[in-house]
């Protein structure tokens, strides 16, 4: 018997910062037929709202470091204010939306990162064997979409940050298991670029021989690669069509079949 | 056949506001065997933020406006911060719990509160018929433990700030047609007093007569009045039992029957 469709989509941070563009995105979103979720990252608010209360970031060798305050903030603003706003508009558009972090229904177990050499705070790595699909699964075939946020959790009372292209990934990962998967990465470009400032660029397939290349080379802007090793770690594990493209196009794409953002190929 | 048995906790600010107490309270919670809820207010963490943030509360004769910033904070610290660290916590004591604010699964919908004669803001208004009981069924029913923040949403997008006690009693009252429901407020007091100042004056038995004429005589504490008439409202919409007490009994009273706290007679 084949296995049902499943479509997770994963939206960016830009898109989320703009509530116009927010809106127009779901309501492209809520016309996908079928089982679908949704994954969301942060955007600026967290960034902000960080700044109005003084607390600084940190970094090491340009890499954030989540300390006790910044995870707080995270928490509310990931999985509290851009996750319940995002379900509360969904709902308004008749898609029975469901907004999850890690820790509800031990969606998503994490492991705080190991803190030698480097410690990064609260911040938690996943991987699809942490992934609580029996409970994804029960919500899905009940008509159900979740919406779930980047934060995770340690199964001992942490909470703790995770990136949210990894946890469309994991996702995307375990419920191919249950499903046949679809993953779309929406952001603001069109897709992945031979040139980041020239919109023309586009790569329109990639595959994982030619990604090395490009990436030996320097063509792969440096931010695509975590996206990209995602891409390709989803690939892998038996997820079906891995798309990264600008949240503008995924309605065209996955309603008519057009042919636009960059398809990654094994 | 009769129906399963649920009980629905509701806890108070104080108790969230300390993590001790809250750790002590949520360690007693899991003990109750069965199907069981947690509503839970706010304490001051959103108070405190609104000040970091310049937040300005806003009053009409005593009672709080909720404006576009206020909910906002209200969002993050509820539905985001408490709401996410009650169920992480009760995670890590292996009690499958999962956070859920009123848009989540379309679990609560409240109606904006009439702007005239005085306009309160984003405040929602909620009644049993607006309860998604299939959807709380559904989980509990898997064993799965809801802890609901008082956040609800209006199925227009718009996300609302709703009492905690309210929401507490229109859930016991809508999930009375499906099981057998108990409720219990838990707070920092040993339940209703006669004087709100003297620890001993407990009121261990509190019917509707009793309370017409206690508060007629201004006896009853003002801000207990609220609490009061959703605790009557809930009774007379079929729940089986409601206890006002303090959050450090419950486990004696649910587990050893021990007589504690305000027993709410009809």
């Amino acid at each position: 018997m084949p296995k049902p469709k499943l479509t997770i989509v994963k939206i960016g941070g830009n898109v989320i910062d703009n509530a116009a563009q927010l809106e127009k995105f779901l309501t492209g979103f809520v016309t996908i037929s079928g089982n679908k979720m949704l994954v969301h990252g942060g955007g600026k608010i967290a960034s902000n709202l960080s700044t109005k209360l003084g607390i600084e970031p940190k970094f090491h060798e340009g890499r954030r470091i989540t300390d006790a305050d910044s995870l707080e903030v995270a928490v509310m603003v990931y999985a509290g204010l851009t996750n319940k706003k995002i379900t509360a508009i969904l709902q308004s558009l008749s898609c029975n939306a469901i907004g999850l972090s890690g820790c509800d229904g031990n969606l998503l177990q994490a492991e705080i990162r190991p803190k030698v050499p480097i410690d990064f705070g609260f911040v938690g790595d996943i991987d699809k064997e942490h992934v609580n699909i029996n409970l994804l699964d029960q919500l899905v075939s009940s008509g159900i979409t979740p919406v779930v946020s980047a934060i995770t959790h340690d199964g001992t009372g942490n909470l703790l940050n995770t990136n949210a292209d990894t946890i469309a990934s994991v996702l995307a990962q375990a419920m191919s298991e249950l499903y046949d998967t679809e993953l779309y990465y929406c952001f603001e470009k069109p897709g992945v670029m031979m040139d980041v400032n020239d919109d023309k660029s586009l790569i329109e397939s990639l595959s994982y021989s030619k990604y090395l290349k490009l990436r030996e080379e320097s063509v792969i802007d440096k931010g695509m690669i975590p996206k990209l090793d995602n891409s390709f770690d989803a690939l892998k594990a038996g997820v079906e069509r891995v798309v990264i493209c600008s949240s503008e196009d995924l309605a065209d794409i996955i309603l008519k079949s057009k042919s636009k953002g960059t398809s990654i190929e094994f």
